[in-house]
């Protein structure tokens, strides 16, 4: 192993979580710890930035506001959905490449981490095959992150356990309310919630489920194909048995020729796009309009992977952890990998971090087995209660002022640049 | 003043809130110390439990049970919306009132105690009137209730503090979420909030800005009719300003023509409701289908008012106040008054209650005055902030069991029917 000294940097990809700035305080902090790391950079917007050469001084904040990322919502550092796409665009995704080795050349970064989800872990492990065709020295390793929990390898990833204590808070709240109104006429509630392809975030709701007869009622997950007569009349069964029924969907549930139920195929906007009603939407217009029954919608978009007011402090551990262990590999001399979450113990629930080869885990999409799902289809069951009930343990209260949360906000002091304006 | 003794009878009506069984909590543990005071009865879903003579006995739930109701949300007794009506509905109405009398009667209630908001306080009222008409020696007093904090006479209404307080916390985690992800291309997210006719809502979340450029940005008020036009300009100068722009609108906003712009006119379903697309979801397709922006919604529904995971521990004090000092009043003789919250001083925030005659309150809004919003229509002002602020103040932590809060659950021990079933 040889001894490598020279710059990092960190930057943040995809849609952000409620832990994410953990990841990136863990890589700091971690940083500091190891001489042979000099500056700590961070690329504004992801790889976005990066192109631009458009970094920031991580060693000008203070340190009091590295540890406040540990509970600061979205991507301190900015983050970007911009793609190194070979297949689609090979000319461009060239030239980008060329251009991230010029950035990392004249500021010397020899430790790279990218936290952000399947595309990221992606792009991640692209520099890396890079770095080595290059010969450059460089030891690349991606920090998991995503609400979607769909990353393989690795038990889970930062970010879920967050986004499920939400929405479970959520569904006992909205649940208790609406149970609360219901009446001989029957009430209703549909709960959209993120997860285009994956139901691991729906499925999460089923935590807020103590006693059988408690909200959620039914769960839609968007690997299984909606049909609509047997729903309504589980909707009916729920509302005879309870008065009341709370559904969750995920936003990306199908029909069986797998068509997203929320498309309202006959109208674009004067762009061209296809108007989306919202799964949650579409379901209400389903039940008032078969069953004439009264139901409302509730949909927490963006809110959901944002709420650092109410996130897990085992995701808030975990996400450091992962950023922790990041520099320990490179410093090791690992490059190519991503950190990911072992599972070794349930009851009581341990875990530890390993490495797992980025080749395997790029573009790779994880689901919810099966035989974590009722056989009907409406609810998760024992085997996914336990998988996800430790993930969301312990709170993790924020500092406030005036009764809202003291969010950091990094000062973002730019590193100068020492490459012409990129064409 | 007699010393009137008997029973009591308390019953929540209309939308819960996230602190309406505090002012029950503070109903019951104030009742415990007058000797006056009997036997403790809940009518089970407002004014319909009672004219189904279905009550149960607060006495035999725990104390415990009774403290924890403080940060438990929803209606613990059960709610509704049932109006006695004599104007619409005069032979109803009668019949309502005659039987509410009898049930009155027959369990010996002395003390009637009715939280809500407009409707509930027009009961109560109604209740109280009747009464005296007929010699009936009983105190009645509202509870004031309503997350809309339409009530008039009262400086705010307990309810009203913690549906801002979580949304503007939802505000600055959706905002700080989107601006991290805002490039060159820019960002929208519009945040729809509750708020039928009065703005003080989405007002509220104006409090999540800490700076000029914080979001929100725009916030839309049903009290102001919406021009598209100006809107729109106001859009891309945000965007232009700061990459994005973050909009909470009032899920009641209007058209120049008093229409309400969720309405989707050309469509009905099968049963004939008109079909809602959602204030949110149509700023939305007005944002992206005359300026190409990239908009995404947010819709809390009636998670906002059930979030008691994040209630202000001021108006859960308020709240149990306001039930403690129903209670005393009636007490003392009172009987026809709906208790208020009078503020005492702004900095320091002090308040104290106080009692208002009913018939001055029943079915008058109370809005936002005009001279509390900038004059362009599209934020509330400094006079706006200095009310709101002090009403968020303090975390009213919930005890948890495995992450998720421990709220409680009644036991809901029936009285004894005493009548003959309701025709």
């Amino acid at each position: 192993m040889s001894l490598l000294e020279g710059n990092l940097l960190v930057a943040q990809s995809g849609g952000p979580t409620a832990v994410i700035n953990a990841s990136v305080a863990g890589v700091i902090q971690e940083a500091g710890k190891h001489t042979q790391i000099g500056e700590i950079y961070a690329g504004r917007n992801g790889i976005l930035g990066i192109l631009d050469e458009d970094l920031f001084d991580l060693n000008e904040e203070m340190a009091r506001s590295i540890e406040a990322l540990k509970h600061t919502p979205a991507a301190a550092l900015g983050t970007c959905r911009y793609k190194i796409n070979f297949k689609q665009a090979p000319e461009q995704a060239a030239k980008d490449m060329g251009r991230l080795f010029e950035v990392f050349q004249a500021h010397d970064i020899r430790f790279f981490f990218y936290a952000g989800g399947n595309d990221s872990q992606d792009t991640s492990h692209k520099i890396h095959e890079e770095a080595v065709r290059r010969g450059y020295e460089m030891r690349v390793i991606g920090v998991p992150k995503t609400i979607d929990n769909d990353l393989p390898h690795t038990d889970h990833t930062p970010g879920y356990g967050s986004v499920i204590k939400y929405n479970a808070v959520s569904t006992m709240e909205v649940g208790a309310d609406v149970g609360s109104m219901a009446t001989d006429d029957g009430a209703c509630c549909v709960l959209e919630v993120m997860g285009r392809s994956a139901g691991w975030i729906a499925a999460g709701t089923v935590l807020a489920k103590r006693a059988p007869s408690d909200p959620p009622h039914i769960i839609l997950f968007p690997e299984i194909p909606f049909q609509e007569d047997a729903f309504l009349d589980r909707v009916k069964q729920v509302v005879a048995e309870n008065k009341y029924c709370i559904i969750v969907v995920g936003e990306g549930l199908k029909n069986e020729s797998g068509e997203e139920i929320a498309a309202d195929k006959g109208r674009l906007d004067a762009f061209g796009h296809p108007v989306l009603s919202g799964a949650a939407h579409r379901l209400a217009e389903i039940i008032q309009g078969r069953i004439n029954l009264k139901t409302r919608t509730v949909k927490f978009g963006y809110a959901q992977r944002a709420a650092a007011h109410y996130a897990s402090t085992t995701d808030m551990d975990e996400a450091v952890a992962c950023g922790n262990a990041a520099v320990r590999a490179a410093i090791e001399g690992k490059s190519g990998y991503m950190v990911k979450i072992v599972r070794t113990g349930n009851v009581p629930y341990t875990w530890k971090t390993d490495l797992h080869p980025l080749a395997e885990i790029a573009n790779v999409e994880h689901f919810i087995p099966r035989d974590w799902i009722e056989e009907d289809g409406f609810l998760p069951n024992q085997k996914f209660i336990e998988y996800a009930r430790p993930l969301i343990k312990g709170d993790n209260p924020v500092p406030t002022l005036g009764g809202l949360p003291n969010f950091v906000q990094l000062k973002k002091v730019p590193v100068e640049k020492k490459l012409p304006t990129r064409q």
